[in-house]
């Protein structure tokens, strides 16, 4: 069965809140708003946190890849890297077959960071999925990751 | 089979591209983007669009209610409110009951508006499901409630 097309503009609450968009985006900025609330002591909120993360999971990237992945702007990408790298937490690099190449990669200290902020991360998304079969989290995954192939202009 | 807790910091990019926060993020922010450009030509982007749209599901909203449902910060929303009584596309009511609560309606030209950009949002919304069943995208909604029960820190 084909998904059918909401019929916009909606005429009822309930067709809003049947809508994909509408709770994306309420809970994408809910979500936001709520762990950035829950690492306000560690540090590392936002753009930082997310930054961190996609290099523990990609080990290397250059800014334009870190921008699209960590879902930062690329000026801000590259702001918050030069701050990061003060702090000791990632270093740049020149990749070694192509010295144009310039990347950025975690330090033990950064990883370090990430495994501090690992339990807090952690109890959210139990939250999160709080009354959810897994099987059911599962397919949502594979839903957005199709939606987000179905929509997005990067190769990554 | 209760859901599994992601093993935060992630190792590799498989990892990132299987947790539900991460693919809610990219998506919703490649969705918003793409919606405001599809929207250009229309005058009725951003938090316009998103204000116009509950109130057309809702008839009637407060500020508040109004700033809730279109993820607007309450300030945004006023001053959006602002313009779009100035372009006739909603008016102010005080409510008949309570003549305390100032609410929000739609006016017919407000809806004329929405209908105008109908065509965009569904196929905006084809190219989003594509290829993906109908009973999937439901499973995703269904999550997606539940989750927003979960984190919300408002009754609407």
């Amino acid at each position: 069965m084909k998904a059918e097309t909401p019929d916009f503009p909606f005429s009822s609450k309930e067709e809003l809140d049947n809508y994909f968009p509408y709770l994306m985006n309420r809970l994408a900025t809910r979500w936001a708003f709520n762990q950035n609330r829950a690492l306000a002591g560690a540090e590392v909120q936002g753009a930082k946190m997310r930054i961190l993360s996609c290099l523990a999971a990609c080990k290397e990237l250059t800014i334009n890849q870190l921008s699209v992945l960590s879902v930062t702007e690329q000026s801000t990408t590259s702001r918050t890297v030069d701050q990061l790298v003060e702090e000791g937490l990632v270093k740049r690099h020149i990749n070694k077959s192509d010295q144009r190449i310039r990347t950025v990669r975690l330090t033990p200290k950064g990883f370090k960071k990430l495994v501090t902020i690992s339990p807090i991360i952690t109890e959210l998304y139990r939250d999160l999925v709080s009354g959810i079969d897994e099987q059911s989290v599962r397919t949502c995954v594979r839903v957005l990751q199709t939606m987000l192939e179905n929509v997005r202009e990067h190769e990554i």
